[in-house]
């Protein structure tokens, strides 16, 4: 089958073996993949990952032990857990101690023809969600994550950093609670989309930082984000830290201890209130598509979702 | 008066001007003052500070408009506020937006004859707080915040990294509330007194990081103090960052964002908590008294505090 791979260098594979399906997997024809930043990230060495990549998928179940789901649309949860470790056991197995994460840690992803995946990941789609939205649910759910950590109400002032793919996500999503939230970037095209959503946003050379935020959500996963983030944020707010931090220089954190900030790190979310958010389209997400690729041309779609003012990019098998 | 100055250097001044009280302000004569990992901070250019050190002390009230006061030995809380900004208002006074802070920010602080202070910055010790107990209010309070921040019980597992001044101090807190805690250090002299206290400790050597630990509380102040943390932390876990964090190279804070780590910085906290500590006999201060110097001798007494091994070092007028 075609495949994506990464093994320190970036390459599309015509003849890669197809995937064999576990006790209790589904293999999946993969229809439609989203490039997402963590993807940028691992072909720059994130991770220390080896294989296929890719983890934003729409997919039909082609084999499966459950018969149900046989030529079922699905979307899939990332985190393959053993059920048995003392996270697992806690109700926390998205932090199970020995996952393997699809296309991230231990496991082929999505970029590929087929792949594989417990069953108990699988979410059916309903037919109003189609599959340009689909490949949304894993970062909506991420973006949705944010909500279950962090109480926000409509008196909270929130600033979401960042205006890109996960940015707006997020935005939208606390938008939709009914909580005052303003975005901050670096993009005029990008920061227009929120105008649309009647959400408020800033070009961040127009801040001046008062330290005045309950909530910030810093979306950048930069040093200058944390720093941005640090000078808005009130003292006893929260931070969020929700992209994965590739640390480039010493960041002072001197004002988490001065202004007693609490830092919460944010990572996958909760598939099914994801998909029920697009189902009842409370989320655009059709704006957030920048262009469209073949996998073939994979290479070519990871280049051009890493230029200034792209958003989503999808690829086809 | 005497009084010890930075400014870009280290000095005593035999013949400094006495400070003058402003309204509401008691004029307080130093009977003892502790040497804080902050003043050491602070010689080396935290904060740009710029003015009389010190902010650990026990007094005894020398004029007052509140004429009750007058003779009676005190403490005072260190963060002089206006009582009208946000901060103020929502009760976190500690955070005031227009505060002043003894010997750390705008103030001159207490390594002198005479300071002063707001008189409802004042507590007037029992009798059975002595001066040595009493200059460990301020660092004891800081320890205590901690307790206030994050809700810990006899089933967490809770471990403090560092075996220092307030790394000790934090330990023999938790370990009072009947949680329990190990500490975490270089020094095996200073570990030591955590046998006397019935509290485990372990060399930083020995240590094989499990991500197993609910509440990791970092008084390092370092960045191996926090990368250490994060591979102690259990996922979903809290990090408090109880010392002011002065970064040399960049930290990966990834971790955070991985295991959702919830990051809580911690300051000030409640004198009248740490005084009846102390005078219940709680805590044990008197062990980590180092050495004593005259105040005169400041800078020797400041470089000795520095010293492998040494813990509080106190001065007098």
């Amino acid at each position: 089958m075609l495949a994506v791979l990464f093994d320190s260098s970036l390459r599309v594979v015509a003849k890669h073996p197809a995937p064999a399906a576990a006790q209790g997997e589904a293999l999946l024809r993969v229809r439609q993949v989203g490039v997402c930043s963590t993807d940028i990230e691992i072909t720059k060495g994130y991770m220390g990952f080896r294989g296929v990549l890719g983890h934003e998928f729409v997919a039909t179940v082609e084999a499966s032990p459950d018969r149900s789901l046989l030529g079922k649309r699905v979307v899939g949860e990332i985190n393959c857990v053993c059920g048995t470790c003392d996270m697992c056991q806690a109700g926390l197995s998205n932090h199970c101690r020995n996952r393997t994460v699809l296309g991230i840690a231990g496991r082929d992803g999505c970029f590929a023809e087929l792949c594989t995946l417990p069953v108990a990941n699988l979410h059916v789609l309903p037919a109003n969600v189609d599959d340009d939205q689909a490949v949304f649910v894993e970062p909506l759910a991420a973006a949705i994550q944010v909500t279950k950590q962090v109480r926000m109400d409509a008196r909270s002032f929130v600033t979401v950093i960042g205006g890109g793919r996960l940015g707006l996500l997020v935005a939208q999503v606390v938008n939709n609670l009914g909580v005052p939230v303003r975005v901050i970037g670096r993009d005029a095209a990008k920061l227009s989309l929120c105008e649309r959503w009647q959400i408020r946003s800033r070009h961040v050379k127009d801040i001046q930082p008062r330290q005045d935020q309950d909530v910030v959500i810093d979306c950048t996963g930069s040093a200058d984000g944390l720093e941005l983030a640090m000078r808005l944020v009130r003292p006893r707010g929260t931070l969020v830290l929700k992209s994965t931090f590739v640390p480039t220089r010493p960041v002072d954190l001197a004002p988490l201890v001065v202004n007693e900030i609490n830092l919460v790190g944010s990572r996958c979310g909760p598939f099914a209130a994801a998909i029920a958010l697009l189902a009842d389209r409370a989320v655009d997400v059709a704006s957030l598509i920048s262009r469209r690729f073949k996998l073939a041309e994979a290479p070519a779609a990871i280049e051009h979702a890493q230029q200034p003012g792209v958003l989503k990019v999808l690829m086809r098998p």
